[in-house]
């Protein structure tokens, strides 16, 4: 039988609405194999945990790794968590509820395995290996559909009791705003997230101010995603560009609480709109923030675009479930 | 000479811009002396390190403690810090500059010295003394003359990496909004700290809305302060209740965003308007805080009013020290 020192593989996974992704790392974090496979919602928690061990399992064979080499999986999944206990509560586009996640694949594989907010685990990526290296305090900020955000504090991702924490994208921002999608009103999501970018694009592609975008995508809200936005703007849809320059704006000038709460030394926006126009994206952050944080907070923190893009997450879990299960070597 | 053992008290001090206080405890953290002093202005630093240094002295003398039983000495003070140094930076009220606090009292007493900032300090006292006891994370909300934070997370204070965190009277709240005494607009304290709340009853009084304190403070936003914002809502000033509540309400309103960041399990206002009227108050924040978190994050605090008083922040800081100093006693 292999010996503890003989078990350094990690395993990176990846859950999410559309896909699963397993990579299998090395001591070292260099990628052996990965392996993806649609998530099929109709699975249900057993069917779809079934999935879940068989892509792990795959990728494994893949890579040409004994089970006997494994180290620890770690796993970024959205939705509630019970992180202790490794449980995903509940997942709204898997229809998953109470899925003990942990416990199954810690039966099939028998090593540890742990689960992280994905954004979380992105954020612990970016740390590790990204745009985040040596940062005392780093702060994520993700704006995908919504705005996720994660946070990595002297070495450990801040969580709340049972769950996660960072849900940036809800910080109220304008009393008795827009409802958003949580229930509340005046979220962040509401005013500066993608969603709320494509809806005013759309009345702007509507109202013939951004022809550029009507011609590549039309008027509909589900169509106008982050790449169009992007080419619109490339294109020349001046109106386009001060939507998502005021959204990425509004962005930093919300994350100035948060810097001034948190006192980050790095600032790591990433995702979406980011990926697809890092410098203009950057440069309204960097504006919103500098222009809003306590004065004294000014130049204690770097404003640095994510750099390993969809691999965030999954070797951002990779790599914290090493750090949970071995923190020595972390 | 003393062994480590005989080493069991350790002094707390609270330094702010009009006393001096040094509190001795015993290993239990029960006072054994306590002395204040005014602190003086034209002392300058020199002059000031050695009141501080006397202060302590005489405390220790009063207490009947030789300074070779001391284990250790916290102190909290106002103003930007360089923490690991133990340097005040600057203290606008006392004139000081880049005062060697830690580095002088270590001198003196031949003992371990830490420096806080006083908000942390009143923070952890509640969490280890206090209103917070046993909390996972701790959010503590201070409305004096602006509104001070703090957070304990896990058992340690929450920091920068040169300061300390917690700006939360600056984060945020209108955008474009009234300036801010940090010199920034918006910030929650322009709108919700207790100067706001006195200039907005002098205004209620002016126009003859508030007879109660009229009749107690006048229209001078500098005799307005928390008793008399209390007194007059005691005689029935439905106006000054009005503008108190809605102040409150506005704290809870925006520390939604703080809870959706942190996610802490116990939040605790305290200080100036709490102390007055802690009821009113609490019933605010709860209000304010309760209706704008996530959904999924209702329940997951209690809002506990502090408990400890002027003696948070002193009690706070000698704990403080045990924690930094002696970790296993802690």
């Amino acid at each position: 039988m292999a010996t503890n020192s003989d078990r350094q593989v990690w395993v990176g996974f990846d859950l999410d609405g559309t896909k699963m992704l397993a990579v299998v790392y090395d001591d070292r974090f260099r990628p052996l194999a990965r392996l993806r496979k649609r998530t099929r919602g109709h699975d249900g928690v057993k069917g779809g945990m079934k999935r879940m061990a068989a892509t792990i399992s795959e990728a494994l064979d893949a890579a040409g790794v004994g089970g006997d080499r494994l180290a620890g999986i770690g796993v970024g999944c959205p939705g509630p968590l019970d992180l202790d206990r490794g449980i995903v509560l509940e997942t709204p586009n898997l229809g998953w509820k109470n899925a003990k996640v942990r416990a199954e694949l810690e039966k099939v594989f028998g090593c540890p395995a742990v689960i992280a907010n994905d954004v979380d685990a992105g954020t612990y990526g970016e740390y590790r290996f990204g745009a985040a290296r040596g940062a005392r305090c780093a702060l994520g900020v993700f704006p995908g559909t919504g705005i996720g955000g994660g946070a990595v504090y002297e070495g450990t991702i801040l969580r709340g009791r049972k769950g996660s924490a960072l849900e940036i994208g809800h910080i109220p921002v304008i009393r008795g705003g827009a409802l958003c999608g949580c229930g509340r009103r005046g979220c962040l999501e509401t005013v500066a997230g993608r969603l709320a970018v494509s809806a005013a694009a759309a009345a702007a592609a509507y109202r013939g101010e951004a022809p550029k975008l009507l011609e590549l995508s039309g008027t509909d809200v589900g169509a106008i995603r982050s790449g169009p936005l992007a080419k619109a703007i490339a294109g020349g849809d001046v109106a386009v560009e001060s939507i998502v320059r005021e959204a990425a704006r509004t962005v930093g000038w919300a994350m100035a609480g948060v810097v001034n709460t948190l006192a980050p030394d790095r600032v790591v926006p990433g995702d979406g709109l980011v990926e697809e126009m890092p410098d203009l994206y950057r440069e309204e952050v960097v504006a919103g923030l500098d222009g809003q944080v306590m004065p004294s907070f000014k130049g204690t923190y770097k404003v640095v675009v994510a750099k390993l893009g969809d691999d965030a997450t999954v070797k951002g879990a990779a790599a914290w479930a090493q750090q949970t299960v071995a923190p020595s070597e972390a």
